[in-house]
């Protein structure tokens, strides 16, 4: 059995854009395990641009990573050893945190997977981004038929899911992402109305207003910027705007101004954070709800796969450029045969 | 009977600050009453910061005041003439809309005063910012027992209300107004815990970080500017803002930027707005509720009162710029004695 373990550990903090240097890999022994602890097997690694937030050293909703101490991250992983009653060697499980080739957990996080999709897609369509997309929609935006939805970074594990959760209730939805590959999948295969290429129009707010003759109910907002001013301005009365993320800023060192806040009580809008870890029950919610669709392929979803871990670092940066197409997971390792485990 | 009625119009649309000017006090003959028509001679005229969006000529929830056409505004009137079987000359109604000296309602609008309570109070605390403070409370901020609540423009109609609302709900609350003389009788007589005089400080940021060390649960914003920015900076996860009104910005010709809405994810804050007007429930509900607390003396509430309809304009002036403590109402006429009215 492998006796090293590999980490992506945050070397130093980035200040604006990450860059390759503020990420080192690094090796040690694994530990030992105690009494109540797993030890998994990465087998893929989860990249989502919620990490940005934990390299900086301010104070969130949780706390930041260490310098020197490794990115944290959803996993799925295998176990290959168990001293915790509620695990055995072999089993696959999602929800143990950190780029890591092989992680030490209380079991506390872990999910034995039992589903029929593929592994990666606990990371995706059918974990944690899937379930704020679900969260978000249900608790705040409440679609109706017939209303209108933008939903930012479309093409994106949240946004490729919220979107197609609103046409499901009946709305009609635009995406916006950038590139018309992006925009391509996101009308070809999701099955969104259209889809704006930010990157190919010159006035966001007319091509905005071209495609929501109507004027727009619902905004799920995963990028900030330019777009969140020109939705705004369009929202109709009794519209709701799901704040999700705003990753298009993420790298900002100082905060631009956000939208005048008058049109709140003239149209009577609601502007809502959350996050999706804050009710634990979205997730398992969100996997009995979703596993039926995707095995039966009602509901979408496209990955973008990186093998090794080691090109982790590379593949975030790009992720935050809104270089890839699809869900971005780490390929980190395959699984054995349940015999190798035990 | 008096045959003439007087009107102050709206002569010109301000685009800034309102002056003297932009009105016009104008005569006519009072119109004759058609079947299912009840006319009104008014009693007391409420004046509220809403009317400054009414003199433009932009969408909004209520259509503009057309030029040459009366100023909208609640009043508290007495039957004296009524082709409308619901209503008897001689009675104390409120609700007909018009900066006018006797109005022609068909009726809809009206409801027929029994309760014990002065007629004036009907505009202020029992009546649309009285039930305006309790729907924002009740459907948006929700104050629990222990949590920071700041109310904005704290002496005036809606604030004075909404911090008694929320003190009642066993919060700790901070006032913000402008002037010693407002501080104090939002702390000694309303009961406020604390209330900060925004003239009289050179950092509100500061002052606001002093009175709240807990940071500040529910915000409830009635003014805008400068105090909303330094609020929204000092909000706890989970915060609610209520709101209800930015009166500080209702001259500007341009929008001034709002806070960057990063936080309501990273907070989980909701940012809501609302119109008393889009639940009619709110009126009565608020009028049962409150109508005991106003007799027994555990509501509080102060009146500026202006004599004399040809006074509204320069009093609406004042009110803009926060000259008055209290709720402002006008004194166009005494009642008659029933008899008087037949």
């Amino acid at each position: 059995m492998e006796t090293k373990r590999r980490s992506v550990v945050l070397h130093s903090r980035p200040g604006g854009s990450p860059q390759i240097n503020h990420f080192a890999l690094v090796e040690d022994e694994i530990p030992a395990l105690r009494n109540g602890e797993v030890l998994t097997q990465t087998l893929w690694l989860s990249l989502d641009p919620y990490m940005r937030g934990r390299m900086d050293d301010v104070v969130s909703y949780a706390p930041s990573v260490k310098l020197g101490e490794p990115m944290t991250g959803e996993t799925v992983g295998q176990v290959i050893a168990s001293k915790h009653a509620g695990f055995k060697p072999g089993e696959i499980v999602v929800g143990a945190r950190g780029w890591q080739s092989h992680i030490v957990s209380g079991g506390d996080d872990l999910l034995v997977l039992s589903g029929s999709a593929p592994h990666s897609a606990y990371l995706g369509v059918l974990g944690m981004p899937g379930a704020t997309a679900y969260a978000g929609m249900k608790q705040i935006g409440e679609p109706k038929a017939g209303e209108t939805v933008v939903v930012s970074a479309a093409s994106g594990a949240v946004g490729s899911v919220a979107g197609q959760l609103a046409r499901r209730a009946g709305a009609r939805v635009v995406g916006v992402a950038g590139g018309e590959n992006k925009c391509r999948f996101v009308e070809d295969e999701l099955g969104f109305d259209t889809c704006i290429d930010y990157r190919a129009v010159t006035d966001l707010s007319a091509a905005l207003r071209d495609v929501c003759p109507d004027g727009i109910d619902v905004y799920y907002e995963n990028v900030g910027g330019e777009l969140q001013h020109a939705v705004f301005n369009q929202m109709n009365p009794f519209g709701r705007l799901i704040m999700c993320g705003m990753v298009g800023e993420y790298n900002d060192l100082v905060l631009r101004p956000g939208p005048n806040l008058r049109d709140t009580f003239i149209k009577r809008l609601r502007i809502q954070g959350f996050i999706v870890l804050d009710r634990k029950e979205n997730f398992t919610e969100w996997r009995e709800l979703a596993e039926p669709w995707v095995a039966e392929g009602s509901l979408r979803y496209l990955e973008h796969v990186v093998v090794g871990m080691e090109n982790a670092p590379a593949a975030f940066i790009d992720l935050l450029r809104g270089t890839h197409l699809g869900k971005v997971v780490v390929r980190v390792a395959d699984a054995l045969d349940k015999a190798a485990c035990a």
